[in-house]
């Protein structure tokens, strides 16, 4: 039976990338025997607009029918001052959390085609490596209570850090079986000497290693971690941690690659479905204006048929068709050097095309 | 009437790099007038040695009693197995809240002798000048409820990030008044987009910004400042953040500059009473060694100077005389480079003196 792909194009730049990493989808289907069936559907900004909800049923039903998402992106200055609930980043939250996607996978990788784009020294981040697992539907991203409140007089505002052993032991799990396939090291966040939330997450990934005997635990709190990511960030493999420090971390560690319109990511159920998106924004900046770049979406696909679709092998095919594009000197404004073609999204699509 | 500065030299490298500092305030005292008198106590490792507690009573009878407190580094492994009350940084939490030091001044700036110890490429951090103003009394690290308990049969680890108006409002205050003494610009913080607590941080730093037309403020989400600082750290003047996101934040900030052995930091009350403290650690692995940089204590001396003490004079001094000793080349082992002169802790210490 077919695998169901449900399209959530978003806004700003997401029609325009999503639109390339769909026809990439379309040439694995004509020519490669990928046997998936895409549908559409709204989510975030566009679904505001349309009707009035960031995360409309129609966009829930097809979502949860599905066995993978791929997303544009979400949000735009137009929205920021609308009502919170209807803010398209709720969109994000709300599908997170109905489709259960525990487990964000962020890889943060150089292209050696692209290391001199990167803020650090080159020889810092030339070959970098790393993939960091991020819990996506706890901690105090949904922690309840939560709330502004009058309290002696002032307004207080107050949310609610909280992990239960269960959640941490299934995203800890998911980076030991990554690091598995990796290097073999995986290096858990926390905060442990001031949070007691993440004192149960040390404890809880130290009884997940004695599962793994094969692979390497050690701890870093998560201060050291955003100085470690700066001084050294080859140290790491594979590193987790919860919502919000991997929020801050894999942003960081993104930039570092001084290439986040190359970088795709992935977020997981326990069964294998997942959504797919790239980790950059919605740009509104640059939408509609053809040059944003679909390379991070079109590498989010490839993530899609090894985590969702199991077709590791067109997966690689991808990977390998946008490494040949960059050998060939193609670059969007957003990676551009001296020396090399400045090409526009459509182009750079075409140019995976022929690649495949 | 003499001030009162209490030197709590703590633990690992922090007796070797108090020391020196301690000398540069004994000339200051012999040759500049400075009128002050030098008392010391135990904090953190050392103190939970001598009397089981890391912020022992006494100690807390002569911080309560001084104008300023100079503290070297806290911890160290032999410490880390050891109940949670009895941890030095839990001294370090408990001074900070004892004493109401709500205010972190961190400053992350490059000296132009040290600009090629970075991590980022020269240009990107030449000339780098930044002020963290970090809240230091409020936030997860003090919020209630707080805890691991047993619930439907699993643990769960629960904190709580908290923050009052009036909490808000004193520290961006404190940003803001900074900034007009130097660039005039103020980058607010927070995760607005997900977090109510910081919802409320931003509002009342819009609030706090009426008062001060000369001033500029922008907002800016946690997540995007991470990556901000690697992508183009020039681009801010001061940033004010809660005690969470600036203990990251502000530690990605340091490890930019390359130099952490430089870098000073204030804690301070309402009143301009104060702790000061350099903003590594106590580097245990080489602590008794004589090689650790003192720098950083000594220009924390300088902060104690101008915020506590009413002496920018004697400030500037201390401070011309770090950066003649490093245009004389001499460095100690973490920021030396090919060409310079290697000292150890006493022979940087005995330069900055000469200096003065
Ligand atoms: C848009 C926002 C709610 C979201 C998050 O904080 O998770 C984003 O920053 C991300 O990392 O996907
Ligand atoms: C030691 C620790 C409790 C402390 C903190 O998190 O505040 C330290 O990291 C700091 O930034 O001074």
């Amino acid at each position: 039976m077919s695998k169901k792909i449900l399209v959530l194009a978003g806004d700003g730049i997401g029609p325009e990338i999503v639109g390339e990493a769909v026809k990439v989808i379309g040439v694995l289907q004509r020519e490669y025997g990928l046997d998936v069936e895409l549908d559409s559907a709204l989510l975030g900004g566009c679904a505001v607009d349309a009707s009035g909800e960031p995360y409309p049923a129609a966009t829930q039903a097809k979502a949860r029918a599905a066995d993978a998402v791929l997303l544009g992106a979400v949000g735009g200055p137009q929205y920021d001052t609308l009502p919170r609930p209807q803010r398209p980043e709720r969109g994000l939250l709300a599908i997170r959390k109905d489709l259960n996607l525990f487990a964000n996978l962020r890889p943060a990788m150089v292209y050696p085609q692209l290391a001199a784009a990167s803020s650090l020294k080159p020889e810092l981040v030339a070959g970098l490596d790393i993939l960091i697992v991020r819990e996506l539907t706890g901690d105090i991203y949904f922690g309840e209570p939560r709330g502004i409140e009058q309290r002696n007089g002032e307004r207080v505002g107050f949310n609610t850090m909280i992990y239960s052993e269960s959640e941490i032991r299934r995203i800890v799990r998911v980076a030991f079986e990554a690091a598995r396939k990796r290097g073999g090291r995986v290096c858990s966040i926390d905060k442990m000497n001031v949070l007691e939330t993440t004192q149960l997450w040390r404890d809880v990934a130290e009884e997940v290693a004695r599962d793994y005997a094969d692979v390497s635990l050690s701890h870093m709190l998560v201060d050291n971690a955003a100085m470690q990511l700066v001084r050294n960030p080859k140290q790491f493999d594979v590193m987790v941690t919860g919502n919000i420090f991997g929020d801050i971390l894999s942003d960081e560690a993104s930039m570092l690659t001084g290439s986040i319109g190359m970088l795709p990511s992935a977020s997981l159920d326990e069964h294998g479905k997942g959504m797919y998106e790239p980790i950059h924004g919605s740009a509104p900046d640059i939408a509609g204006k053809g040059v944003a770049n679909p390379l991070a979406t079109i590498l989010s696909v490839a993530m899609m048929l090894r985590y969702s679709l199991e077709r590791a092998d067109l997966a690689e095919r991808v990977e390998r068709a946008v490494s040949r594009v960059l050998d060939q000197g193609l670059r969007t404004a957003d990676i551009w050097s001296a020396g090399c073609e400045k090409v526009g999204t459509v182009a750079m699509g075409a140019a995976v095309l022929a690649a495949l």
